[in-house]
């Protein structure tokens, strides 16, 4: 059995997380799995494996035990002889500026408080210490709203300079290398509360499955998620490909070729759909719900259907993305029966 | 909103379960979901939409309530005019000769016994009660179980002869259609035994999901199960089509063109790999583990693999798959590091 250090090492390099030179920040909650992350980092950085750049916390002012956490990272970062930047997360203004939930005002801002901690200490990675739980609980989130399976492909190892060494690795394992290790973490008491539906997965449902099947459920979903990533990049790829020889730019929209998207096999014919409609709707979501709409309209089986950004309608041959407003020039009032 | 009565008729249609004429047998344990799709048939037969053969129940001999259950059933026959015939179950028997699980013995001698009950009655579908929290409870079963997304594509709407015409509702609805009808059923108690896998993901596991989402997730789960088979089928169909062009039979087994293996797309090159791997194991199931094992022997990640019905090893060019015990004639004893 590899050791937990070489485990880190060989998925970062076997997923190609780090170029040779690269800095590394490492974001740091004072939580054991980011503990963990760091002085994993830090052995590997010793072997000359890495260059760590430094740490960084964010302050979300959200919970109770901030001002303790962050004193635990200052103690920790000074322990290890390490630069540590402190960001201060303003999670309630953003998120009532923003009209955003809690939960996604602090990820947003936690990743650009991460990019901008790096361009001050001069980092081209920032390691964050998702785990292989963290995995899980992110396919079932997202498999019960809806996202369909491929929307399941879960959380992944690198997206531009983050990077996420520890999607193999168990929170169990980090404790127990913590332990071993005698280094203290803090506990996130927000994890414990039941009403924030991660936690609830993490301590009502993930508990429930493991009791299924007699054994952690984790690496089955992890591995299934790896999977569908596999599958559904390829397949966006394909529809990718096909986007451009079936779309038409047109006055006040865009026009898909009926036939030829008629003629893809469905799982192509469903992401071409997706992709168009996203490009014409950057920041609104576009859901499996918008796809099956702009494919009922295709076959027939509705007149028209109103999606983020666009009026979808049948013509001879086409397929129509009309850009909203211009629609109501085009659609009597009440004919459609939708 | 359209009806339950209608919501099944569409299925029927939309998937094409039954044919002009058909003779439907409908599947009785004497739970809800039964009796409810016992019912709902018989309506659209009156209508004409489809002929009643009659009613099958399988005695399993194994439940306390056995007697009880056929007790009903014949109840229920008498009423509604209907023929049954009831088909006795020798599980344990089957179980203990074929080396099978209680769960798997049944239902295999179910199906067995509902084709054989089909003939004699002159039907050309068996109608069976899977709902909508079936569908989920499979779909969650199956990815924990490590199937993989596309494993996790859950209950076919048909396979043969048997059709489900309930996978879009959920027990909650057929359970509120008898009462509304004033129809009684009875329980079975081994679904509330937490150590049936499936009784804990339906009693533990969906309830704390769907208080996760605030509302039933068996929905989400359903339809991600439905487009991971679609995208399963489409890409099993391509790989399918590569398979015949990639191999080329040899003495003592198969060989796999490596070079061209390689230019496939990973998720075509699993299920090429898959497939070739399955045919050569008629009765063994071929899991990820054996795909992967097969695929680090082709990047050279390991010097060769035992998989059922197959020793796999790399040669010039080529990746073979050797009948086994012909394999001990090639590879030294102690060669292979795994």
């Amino acid at each position: 059995m590899p050791t937990l250090l070489q485990r880190v090492h060989q998925a970062i390099r076997r997923q190609q997380l780090c170029e040779p030179g690269s800095r590394v920040l490492v974001g740091l909650s004072g939580g054991a799995d980011s503990v963990a992350l760091t002085l994993l980092l830090r052995d590997l950085a010793a072997e000359g494996d890495v260059v760590l750049a430094g740490l960084v916390h964010v302050h979300h002012g959200l919970r109770a035990t901030a001002d303790r956490d962050e004193a635990f990272c200052r103690a920790l970062a000074a322990r290890l002889a390490l630069p540590l930047e402190v960001e201060r997360a303003d999670v309630r203004g953003v998120a009532a500026r923003e009209g955003r939930s809690l939960e996604d005002a602090a990820r947003r801002l936690r990743y650009l408080l991460l990019a901008r901690a790096a361009e001050r200490l001069g980092a081209d990675r920032v390691a964050v210490a998702h785990t292989l739980d963290d995995q899980a609980e992110t396919v079932l989130l997202r498999l019960v709203r809806g996202a369909g399976l491929t929307g399941a492909a879960g959380i992944h190892p690198r997206r531009g300079q983050v990077i996420r060494p520890l999607l193999g690795v168990s929170r169990a394992e980090l404790r127990a290398e913590l332990a071993a290790r005698g280094e203290p973490w803090v506990e996130d008491e927000s994890n414990a509360d039941l009403a924030n539906p991660r936690s609830r997965v993490r301590h009502r449902v993930l508990p429930e499955l493991d009791r299924v099947l007699g054994a952690p459920v984790a690496p089955a979903l992890a591995r299934a998620a790896a999977l569908a990533g596999e599958d559904g990049a390829w397949l966006d790829a394909l529809a990718g490909a096909r986007v451009e020889a079936l779309t038409r730019a047109m006055p006040g929209g865009l026009a898909l070729d009926a036939v030829g998207l008629k003629a893809e096999p469905l799982p192509l014919r469903r992401r071409i759909l997706r992709q168009v409609l996203r490009s014409r709707s950057p920041g609104r979501e576009i859901g499996l719900e918008h796809v099956e709409a702009a494919l009922d309209v295709l076959v027939g089986g509705r007149r028209g259907a109103d999606v983020p950004g666009s009026r979808v309608e049948l013509r001879p041959g086409k397929l129509v993305l009309l850009d909203k407003g211009a629609a109501s020039d085009v659609v009597p009032a009440g004919s459609d029966p939708e």
